[in-house]
């Protein structure tokens, strides 16, 4: 279990101020965002960036330092960070040569690094991405590159973070991650869940003495269920599955990590290294420096991982090189200077309010309001979404709900009794969500949000008409910022429903309130469907591949934020 | 739970082999006994040499490297080394500077260093000896030196290791080592136990939604429970319990190590030392290039402790040095060659068989039987022996006294196989029973059965008087051996009601088989009172400072095994 937790929704905030103050030699936080290296890099070194939700330490934060990360992104509890978190990261880690965003393959990181990225490419900054895609039961293998990252993200940023270091250009650390992650598999097994800060239960189940293969890293569903073995049993199954997935070749040298998700201890990871020792020599590959330990945690999760790295001359040779992390040294870096700039953190900025008219002021305040119904929907509901979301994702929706309309609420109150308009009062409200939430629903409620207010404006007489303009704003931004279709078990399937019915509604002439509650009744019967086949365990194959993000919870927390808003 | 495990008697080896495997550019395994240096240290440098029990990684194979240890002596889980183990890791890790043993305080441990210790100094190697005694809770203050050592070793070992690399003569390292452990208080808390390898359940039970306060790292029984509180609250505790112990002083520096026991996370960790920095900074205090991380694990134990070094200048520069080893890294330390000469592992020795009577070789098959009658009988009791130790002890008894009678046996057998007399058969019973299983019991049964088997000899004619006189060699060997007098709640409580009541019998003229069943019947009653007073869980109090060894589960094994032998 997490136990030592204040308030819960400090926790993540007080371990980072905790870890910084431990390792200020190394480290020096961006205050509300994540974690920079304190040492002063040569001007012009390629900046890696990475990062994720928190509750996998060492990953990410304690993956900053020579010869490795230059910046982590620290989102919330298994959620990724926003889109003004990696920014902020981003600019403290840049030394001026280009920034390579090596995020794990989940849809929120994929979506709020991406969208910092093109925040950065329009400030004339040479930012590329590229997403770590190692767990091999997360996609077929001819799909690779959307499967989920898991612990091989470790060996990835080892290699691409020497390159770096190397003083390589951009071109070449990026070409140096696209072949690293080619060459990087992994496969897991968990024993026992993981509780997260300041919940009683567990996130999942896996029933005592059985063992999940493939189970992911947030709890989501893997593979197979399978009683437990011993060490050797379970280790063949993981060796057999990474040989299956790409026949061994003698000869062929690997870079090897076992690695522990929480509570499978070190002798035990010591145990299943011999066996993946046995299992490499009896095929004639070669282990080079392997590493065993806890390197991707989920909090207290019981299991452990096999990833290998399939070795040439250049990944090898940066495999080797030196580098000290808190987690991991190896050899010799020369020393940089500490840091003389200093680094801005995430800051409550200043927002300009537009002129409005006085219809739009008194509508302001039933918009602030209604936040604050949406927040509390979210908190009464904060237990049930991450149950829904549990089953095929990764648990985090309920919470990320939570934070981001309590974020928005008070933006929205506060911009509001400042003599805002609608229109800006619900863009701030979604300015705040994507800041504060991270997590994919935090991008999407975001760019939802912020359009929405744009077309309702701070001026315009409202009508129903207006409303159901401001509706389709919000859908067609989440449908461009998402890319989710409808069918795929995302928001978007109780969110189009939710559109149509209000537009048809508004058009045969009902007044708003009929029109909003016909609307409602509509979404959420296409909600409820989802949630049903959420409900069936075996659907988490549904999603093979894409399994990366938030399904069907955000089609019902959509359907209680209409509902709430009403 | 503990569950990577193939055959739960190769646990540890399998471990160290993965371990040696995985590091192999910092260390090389003493097979059999331990871990060394793979380097090759300079001539004359000091050599410090800690270990103990197994199962609390990466103590302390794991500080094994550069500024850290020179070599580990790793016994089996949570059991202290054999006096065989200690003098091989002792003899690689030899420099040709002098020797220091650094074990943390317990009784099992103190027994096989300090026989090893008088070993090598008869060799003519200088060998001190001087313990980490850092938890509060064990031991009054002005006691000190008589506590049980925890995490605060690390932070010991650390100073102590450095002294050694920076090249200082034996008498100063020893006078660091004296230094640093007298600065140094450790206070820990738990919320959960940790689970044998092999074992279905864990090896005591913290109650749901309560902390021990001072639990000891084996399970051993703290000073209070109450009910699991915030990070802050539970720091609280232990800070207070830190100022009570030593009051702050204004300007004080302080080397700090907050350590998780195995399930308590990183984040956690990192959330408590920020509490730690707090509480320092309020009180004028400094804190010194903090250390936080699992550094002495329990397993998958959940707790974590503080520990504080109160620096002067030379320990702060020794705290501050460089030092490289697997879980931690600190400034540069300069390589030294990979290490040229071979490394001696614990081996079986050939012993030549000394003639023997008739009578004896007759008697040698009876001796091997009884061995493995014993080892037949502590099988069956190896939980309930567990359970009686887990109350005040740590919970090795059972497992100790398996693998210890399982090697006596197997050595009566072959040696009575090959022709030995009954003194000889019993002495190689004996030395394999302490080579082989470690812990308190291990050196008592060892040098208990070796004086025992002399008195027998391999030619005298079997009589009652020579049995009694045989069994009180045994029980004048383990009174020397281990220092404790009757009374004192350990086996002794059993052995000398055993022993009196034979003699008294004998010399009333008794045949030996209802001698011996009389004996086994004073021995057993007086075992039951010592196991009753165990059952009462307050009793641990009683044991006060002395608690750091195995008390009453001796009494009860011995009485177990002299019902067995009869």
């Amino acid at each position: 279990m997490t136990r030592m937790v204040n308030a819960k929704e400090d926790f993540v905030s007080e371990a980072l101020e905790g870890f910084a103050a431990t390792n200020a030699a190394r480290v020096m936080p961006v205050v509300g965002a994540g974690i920079v290296r304190s040492s002063q890099c040569p001007k012009g070194q390629v900046a890696v960036v990475s990062g994720g939700g928190s509750g996998h330490f060492p990953a990410f934060a304690g993956w900053v330092g020579q010869g490795f990360l230059h910046g982590a992104v620290c989102g919330n509890i298994f959620s990724s960070p926003s889109q003004a978190q990696v920014l902020a990261v981003a600019r403290a880690a840049d030394n001026g040569g280009g920034i390579l965003f090596a995020p794990i393959n989940y849809a929120g990181d994929i979506l709020h690094f991406g969208g910092a990225a093109e925040d950065l490419r329009a400030e004339g900054i040479d930012v590329r991405m590229h997403a770590v895609t190692d767990d091999i039961v997360s996609g077929t293998p001819d799909k690779h590159l959307e499967r989920r990252g898991i612990a091989g993200a470790f060996l990835v940023m080892k290699i691409v973070g020497a390159a770096a270091q190397a003083g390589k250009s951009l071109d070449e650390v990026e070409a140096v991650m696209v072949e690293a992650n080619a060459q990087t598999r992994s496969f897991g097994v968990a024993f026992g869940a993981c509780t997260l800060p300041g919940a009683d239960d567990p996130l999942f189940v896996v029933p005592e003495g059985r063992m999940a293969v493939g189970l992911g890293i947030h709890g989501e569903p893997g593979i197979d269920e399978v009683p437990v073995t011993t060490a050797d049993e379970a280790t063949d199954i993981l060796m057999d599955g990474l040989f299956e997935e790409r026949a061994p070749v003698a000869g062929q040298r690997v870079a090897v990590l076992v690695n522990g998700l929480g509570s499978t201890k070190y002798d035990e990871l010591s145990v299943v290294y011999r066996r993946v020792a046995q299992r490499l020599a009896a095929v004639g590959m070669t282990s080079v420096a392997p590493v065993v330990g806890e390197f991707v945690t989920s909090l207290d999760m019981e299991g452990f991982s096999v990833s290998l790295t399939y070795l040439d001359d250049e990944l090898e040779q940066l495999w080797l090189a030196g580098a000290n992390i808190v987690c991991f040294s190896r050899g010799q870096v020369e020393d940089d200077a500490p840091r003389r700039e200093a680094v801005q953190g995430l800051g409550n900025e200043i927002v300009e309010i537009p002129e409005a008219s006085d219809a739009s002021v008194e509508l302001a305040a039933k918009v602030a309001a209604a936040m604050n119904r949406v927040f509390d929907a979210m908190v009464s509901n904060e237990t049930k979404l991450g149950a829904i979301d549990a089953v095929a994702g990764d648990g985090d929706h309920g919470l990320g709900m939570v934070t981001g309309a309590r974020a928005a609420a008070a933006a929205a109150t506060k911009i509001c009794d400042a003599g805002a308009g609608a229109g800006t009062t619900l863009s701030s409200a979604g300015h705040a969500w994507s800041d504060v939430a991270g997590a994919t629903s935090g991008a999407l409620w975001g760019a939802g949000l912020v359009a929405a207010g744009q077309a309702l404006g701070d001026t315009s007489a409202v009508s129903p008409q207006l409303v159901a303009q401001a509706v389709r704003a919000y859908s067609d931004a989440v449908l461009n910022r998402g890319g989710a279709k409808l069918g795929e078990k995302t928001m978007v399937d109780a969110m189009v429903p939710f559109a149509d019915e209000l537009a048809a509604q508004v058009q045969q002439g009902a007044d708003l309130s009929t029109a909003w509650a016909a609307a409602v009744k509509a979404g959420d019967a296409a909600a409820q469907a989802t949630a049903d086949l959420a409900s069936a365990k075996g659907r988490a194959k549904l999603h093979g591949a894409r399994s990366i993000g938030t399904p069907d919870a955000g089609a019902v927390s959509f359907a209680l934020v209409v509902a709430a808003i009403a």
